[in-house]
C-alpha cells in the first residue's frame, strides 16, 4: 500500500465533513423567518460579531505576520545555519494554521448568528424545529472545526512529509486560538458584566432589554465568546494532538520500517471525523422531548460509533490493539471526566443546592461555597488524567522493547487523539449554547409571548448544562494534549541533538536543579495570566460602564423607552472590541516572555521543569475557575426557579453576586488558560534548537 | 573537637532562649493591671483558650497515641524486620516531636491571655508601654518555639546519633502543627465569621460588643489561630529544616569523615538564635513612634546580626563558605518575599486602592479584584524560592565533585536553615498580632475611651501589617523545607536500598509515567485539602450561628444589654472547639491516606512526583489564598478609615464581604497548607522503606 494512502483518505474525509456542515448550513437557512424585529436584532448581532472579528483578525494579522517573519529568520534552526526552504516552510504553514482557524472562526460565526433568529421563530411551532435549528447551525461549526483541522493536518504532510512543520501550523492554530479565546473571553464579560450592571441592578429593566446600549454587545459576546473562541480553542487542541502524535510517529516508522504508526493517526482521527457525522445526523429530540437527553445521547452514540469502528479498523489493517486501546482510554476517560464534572454544576445535584442554601447568608457564603466546590471537582479530573495517561503508557511500553520510552509517550498522545476523536460532536453541542442563548434574547426583544420564551428558556438551560461538560473535556483534553506535547518537546530536541552531535533527553529530573526551577515558575504563570485576563475584563466593564450612562444621559427618550429612540449599539461593541485586544497582548506577551526567558537562562531542562509546572497548575486553575463559574450561574438560575426565595430574595441577590464573579472565571481565565499551556507548549517545541544552542546555563 | 561540641552548645543556647523567655514573661506579669472589666473578659479569654487547648490536646493524645504505635510496629521498618530498638526510638521520637511542640504552644497562649490585658491598660499611658507589653507578650512565645526546637533536635541528636529518629521528632511536630494551624484557622473563623454576621449584620452592634455570645470565643480564636497556631506551624517548619539539613549532613561526614557538616547545621541554626535574642531584647519604639517601623526593625537587626555572627563562625571554625552562602541567600531571599507580600496588603499601595474602589460597583467587584491580586502576588514568592533553591543548589554543587549531588541537596537544605533562621523574631512579631487585637478588644469591654481605642487600633494595624508578611515568609520557608525534604527522602530511600541491596535513587524523572502520575495527583490534595476546611468553617458556623440565635431568644434581657444579663460565653467555645476537630480530621486523612495510596501503588517514583506535585500546587494556593486574604482585610480597613465612602457606604458593604470571604482565605485554608505539605513530605521519608519494599508497581 502506497505510504500515503491513509493521508489522501484522511483528506477526503475532511470533504465530505464540509459537505456535510454545507448541507446543515442550507438546512438552516432555508428555515423560515418572517418578524422583523428579529430580523433587525438579528442583524445587528450579526454585524457586531463581523465588526469584532475583522478587527481581531486585523490585529492578528500584524502579529502572525511578526511571528511568521521570526520563524522565517530563526525556526526551526537559525537561518544563518543554511535552513532556508525549512524555515519557509515553517513559516507557510505557520500561516495556514491560522489561517483554518479563522475560517472555521468565521463559518461558525456567520452560521451561529443566522442560526439564533431561526431557533427563535422556530420556538412558535414548537421545541422541536427550534432545537433542530439551534443544534444544526452549531453541527456546522463543528464540522467545520474538524473537518478544516483534518484538511489542514494530512495536507501538510502530503506536501512536506515533515512533522515539525506541523507543530508550526499547530503553533499557528494556537496563536489564533490565544487571540480567539482570550480576546473573545474579554469582550463577552466585558459586554455581559455591563448590560447586568447597568441594566438589570441600576436601571431594574430585564435582561436583553433593547434599551440597554450594551444590549448587542451582549449578544454579540456570546458569540465571539462561545461559538468562535470555544471552536478555535478545540480546533487548536485537536491540532496539537494529532501533531504531537505524528512528531512522535514519523521517528518511530523510521527506525522501525514501514508507516504504521502513522497510519494509525490518521486512521483513528478521520474515524473520529466519521462517527461525529453520523452523531450529528442521528440526532433527534421526540415532540416534548428533553434537549438536554438529545444532545448527551448523541454524544454517547458518537462514542459508541467511534469504538466500533476504530476496532473494525484495527482487525481489518492489522493495526497494534494496544494502541487501539490507549486511545479509547483516552476517549472514555474524557467522557467520564464530563459526566463527574456535571455533578459539580448539575442544578439537581448537591453542590449547586448548597451554594443556593449558603447564598441566603448573603454573598460571602455564596463566594465561599462556590470556591470550595470548585476547588473540590479538580480531583477527579486530575486523577482522570493521571490514570488515563498512567495506562496508556503502560498498555504501549511493551510493544517493543528497544522503543519502550518512544512507543510509551506515543501511547499517550493516542490518548490524546482518541479523547479528542468526538472533538465534532464537542463543539457542535458547545456552539448550541450561545446559539439558544442568543435565541432567547431574540424571542425576548420580538415580543414573542411567554409560551415562545418557555421553550427557548429550556433549550437554553440544556446549553448551559451540556457547556460545563465541554468544557471539562476541552480542558482535560487539553491537558493529555500538552502532556503528549512534552513528548514531542522531547523527540524535537533528540532530532537537533543527533544533528548538532550533543547529549539529547531521556527526560526531565525534577532533582535537577534547572528542572526545579522551570518547575516553579512554568506553575506560576497561568496564575498570574488569568489574573491579568480578570483585570482586564474589569477594566474594559469600566470603559463600558461610563459609556452605557453617557448615551442614557445624552440620548434623550432611551430610558423612557420612546418610540424610535435607540441606544448607539456600536460603540459599546466598539469599546468591547478594542479593549479586549487591548488587555489581551500583555498576558500573552507575558507567557511567551517567560518561556523564552527560562530557556535561555536554563536551557531544555529548564524548559521541561517550566512545561510541567505550567500544565499542572494550569490544569489547577482551568479546571477550578471553569467549575465554581459554571456552579455560580446555575444556583443563581436555580434560585431564580424559585428555590431558596426565589427571584427578588436575599438570596437571589447574593446568588447573583456569584454569578457576576463566576462570568470572567469560567468565560475568560478558565477557559483561555488552555490555549496559554498550549501556545508556551508548542513555543517551546519550536524553539528546541535554539534553547538547546544559546542558553546560559 | 569532640563530635558532639557543637550539639551541646546549641543546647545550652536553647537553654539562654527559655531564661530570656522566662525574664520577659515576668516582666510582661508585673506590668499594672487594675480595671475589673477588663481583668473579668481577659479571664473568659483565657479560660476559654485553655479549654480549646486541652479538648485539642485530649483528641491529639489520642491521634498520636495511634500514631505512635503505628510507628512502633512499621517504622522506619516493620518490627518483624528485627527493627525494635529503632522503632522504639522513632516512636518516643515522635511523642517528643507532638510534646515539645504542644508545650511551647501552650507557654504562647497562656503569656498571650496575660499579655492583651496588660497591653489594653498600659495604652491608657500611651503608645511605648501598650506596645512593650504586646510586643515582649509575643516574644515570650518567639523564644520559646525556637528554644524548644533547638533543645529537641540537639538532645535527640546527643541521646541517638540517629538522623532518621529526627524525622519522626519532625513528624511529631508537623501532627501537632495540623491539628493546631487548621484546627485552631477552624476555631478561629467560625467564631470570627459567626460573630459578625449576628452581632455586625443582624443586629448592627459593634464589633466586640459584650453582648455578643460569640465575642469572648472570637478573642479566644484570635489566640489559638494566630499564637498557637502560627507558633506550631514554624516549630514545624524550623524542626523539619533541620531535620531535613541534619538528614543530608550525616551520611556526607561519614563518608567524607569529620562532622563539620553536621556542626554547621547546628552552629547556624544556634546563631539564628542568638540573633533572635539580640533582636528582641533591642526592639524599642519612640514615644511617638511607629510600632510597624519598630516591628520591621527589629527583623531587620536580627537579620544584620545573624549575617555578622555567621560570617564569623565560618571563619573562626573554617567552615565552607560556599554553604555559608547558601545560608543567607535563603535568608535574604525570605526577607526580600516578605517585603514584596507588603506590598499586595500595604494600604499605602495600589493594590489595597484598586480593591477598595472596585468595592464601589459591588461585591462581586471586590472579589474579583482580590482574586485578581492575589494570583499575581504568587509571582515572586515562585520566583524568589525558584531563584534560591537555584542559588544554593549551584553554590555548592562544585563543593566536592564526587558527591555534588549530595552537597547540592545539602545546600539547599541549608538555604532552609538560613531562611528559618530569624523565626525567633517572626514568631515574636507574629504573636504580637493577637495580642494587640485582643488588646483593642478588652480595651472596647473595659470602655476605656477613645483616646485608649486609637492607641490600640494603632498597635492592631501594625500587628495586620506584620502578619502579611510573616505569613509569605512562612509559606516560603515552608516551601524551601519541603524542597530540602524531598532531598532528604532520597537520603532515605537510597540508605535503605543500599542495606536492602536494591536499585536507589538519583532523582524523579517526569516522563516516568510514575511520576507523572503523582505529580497530577499530588497537586490535586492542596486544592481539595483547603476547600474542606473552607466548607468546614461555612459548616461549623453554621451551628454556632444557630446557637446565637438560641441564646438571643431565650436569654431574657440580653439583646437589651441588661445589666447583669450575660451571654453564654461557653457554649460558643464548645461548638467552635468540637466543631474544628471534627472537621480538620476527615481533611488530614485525606492528605495522608492520599500519600498512602499513590505510594503503594506507585512506589518511591510516584511519591516523587506526589511530593514535587503537592508543593508546588501547596506554594501556589497558600500565597493565593493568604494574600488576597489580607489584602481583603486591609481593603475594608481602608475604607473604614474614611476612603470611597467611609463606614457605612456601599462601598463598605462590598469590602465586608471581601473580608469575609479572605477570613477563611488567610486564617484557615492558606496557611494550614504549609502544614499539609509538610506533614505528607515526612510521611513519605518514614514510609521510604515500606514503599521501596511494597508498592505494587
Amino acid at each position: 500500500m502506497n505510504e500515503h494512502v491513509f493521508q489522501v483518505v484522511s483528506l477526503l474525509i475532511s470533504l465530505v465533513a464540509f459537505a456535510f456542515a454545507g448541507w446543515l448550513f442550507l438546512w438552516v437557512k432555508k428555515q423560515p423567518s418572517s418578524n422583523k424585529k428579529i430580523a433587525k436584532a438579528g442583524l445587528l448581532i450579526q454585524q457586531g460579531a463581523r465588526t469584532f472579528l475583522r478587527r481581531e483578525y486585523g490585529v492578528l494579522a500584524k502579529f502572525a505576520g511578526v511571528a511568521a517573519f521570526l520563524i522565517l529568520v530563526f525556526l526551526p534552526s537559525p537561518i544563518w545555519n543554511g535552513s532556508f526552504v525549512e524555515n519557509i516552510v515553517m513559516a507557510v504553514a505557520y500561516i495556514f494554521g491560522t489561517v483554518f482557524s479563522a475560517i472555521s472562526g468565521k463559518i461558525g460565526i456567520e452560521i451561529a448568528t443566522i442560526a439564533n433568529a431561526k431557533s427563535a421563530e422556530a420556538a412558535q411551532k414548537g421545541i422541536k424545529p427550534s432545537f433542530m435549528a439551534g443544534f444544526r447551525g452549531g453541527a456546522v461549526m463543528g464540522m467545520a472545526v474538524v473537518g478544516s483541522s483534518l484538511l489542514g493536518v494530512s495536507l501538510l504532510m502530503l506536501l512536506t512529509d515533515d512533522p515539525t512543520a506541523l507543530l508550526g501550523f499547530s503553533f499557528g492554530a494556537s496563536s489564533l486560538a490565544l487571540f480567539a479565546k482570550a480576546g473573545g473571553g474579554i469582550f463577552t464579560k466585558t459586554a455581559d458584566i455591563s448590560a447586568d450592571l447597568t441594566g438589570k441592578v441600576e436601571l431594574g429593566i430585564p435582561e436583553d432589554d433593547p434599551r440597554n446600549p450594551a444590549v448587542i454587545a451582549d449578544n454579540v459576546g456570546d458569540n465571539v465568546g462561545d461559538v468562535a473562541g470555544m471552536g478555535a480553542d478545540l480546533f487548536d487542541s485537536n491540532v496539537a494532538s494529532m501533531a504531537a502524535a505524528i512528531v512522535m510517529a514519523v521517528p518511530l516508522d523510521l527506525a522501525l520500517g514501514g508507516t504504521m504508526n502513522l497510519n494509525m493517526v490518521f486512521a483513528y482521527a478521520a474515524l473520529g471525523l466519521l462517527a461525529s457525522i453520523i452523531g450529528v445526523a442521528t440526532a433527534r429530540i421526540g415532540k416534548n422531548g428533553s434537549p438536554t437527553k438529545a444532545l448527551n445521547s448523541s454524544t454517547y452514540v458518537t462514542t459508541g460509533v467511534y469504538v466500533v469502528l476504530t476496532a473494525a479498523a484495527t482487525f481489518i489493517f492489522n493495526f497494534e490493539w494496544r494502541i487501539w486501546g490507549a486511545c479509547i482510554v483516552g476517549l472514555l476517560v474524557g467522557v467520564i471526566i464530563g459526566i463527574v464534572t456535571d455533578y459539580f454544576t448539575d442544578d439537581s445535584k448537591k453542590p449547586v443546592h448548597f451554594v443556593a442554601h449558603a447564598s441566603k447568608s448573603g454573598p460571602a457564603f455564596t463566594i465561599l461555597s462556590g470556591i470550595s466546590y470548585g476547588l473540590l471537582s479538580v480531583l477527579p479530573a486530575m486523577v482522570g488524567i493521571a490514570v488515563s495517561a498512567l495506562a496508556a503508557y503502560k498498555l504501549c511500553e511493551p510493544i517493543n522493547p528497544e522503543f519502550a520510552l518512544q512507543y510509551s509517550l506515543f501511547g499517550i498522545s493516542m490518548a490524546a487523539v482518541g479523547m479528542l476523536s468526538i472533538v465534532g460532536m464537542i463543539v457542535s453541542n458547545d456552539a448550541y449554547g450561545p446559539i439558544v442563548d442568543n435565541a432567547r434574547g431574540l424571542a425576548e426583544m420580538g415580543n414573542l409571548g411567554e409560551k415562545v420564551l418557555a421553550i427557548t428558556d429550556e433549550l437554553d438551560s440544556a446549553g448551559n448544562t451540556v457547556k460545563a461538560v465541554t468544557k471539562g473535556f476541552a480542558i482535560s483534553a487539553a491537558g493529555l494534549t500538552v502532556i503528549a506535547l512534552l513528548g514531542a518537546f522531547i523527540s524535537e530536541v533528540n532530532t537537533a541533538a543527533a544533528e548538532l552531535g550533543v547529549e539529547g533527553l531521556t527526560g526531565f529530573d525534577i532533582m535537577n536543579p534547572m528542572v526545579f526551577f522551570g518547575l516553579l515558575i512554568g506553575a506560576a504563570i497561568p496564575a498570574v495570566f488569568s489574573a491579568m485576563l480578570m483585570l482586564g475584563v474589569d477594566r474594559n466593564a469600566q470603559r463600558m460602564v461610563a459609556e452605557i450612562h453617557r448615551q442614557f444621559k445624552e440620548i434623550v427618550g432611551l430610558r423612557e423607552g420612546k418610540e424610535g429612540v435607540e441606544p448607539e449599539y456600536d460603540k459599546c461593541i466598539e469599546i468591547a472590541t478594542s479593549g479586549a485586544i487591548k488587555e489581551l497582548i500583555p498576558a500573552g506577551l507575558l507567557a511567551i516572555c517567560a518561556t523564552l526567558l527560562v530557556g535561555f537562562i536554563g536551557g531544555v531542562q529548564a524548559i521541561g521543569g517550566f512545561l510541567t509546572g505550567n500544565i499542572v497548575s494550569g490544569l489547577l486553575f482551568a479546571l477550578f475557575m471553569s467549575n465554581s463559574g459554571g456552579l455560580w450561574d446555575n444556583s443563581k438560575k436555580y434560585v431564580e426557579s424559585g428555590h431558596e426565595g426565589g427571584r427578588g430574595s436575599d438570596a437571589h441577590k447574593a446568588a447573583v453576586v456569584g454569578d457576576t464573579v463566576g462570568d470572567p472565571f469560567k468565560d475568560t481565565a478558565g477557559p483561555s488558560i488552555n490555549t496559554q499551556i498550549t501556545v508556551v507548549s508548542l513555543v517551546s517545541s519550536l524553539m528546541a534548537v535554539i534553547f538547546l544552542t544559546y542558553s546560559i546555563f
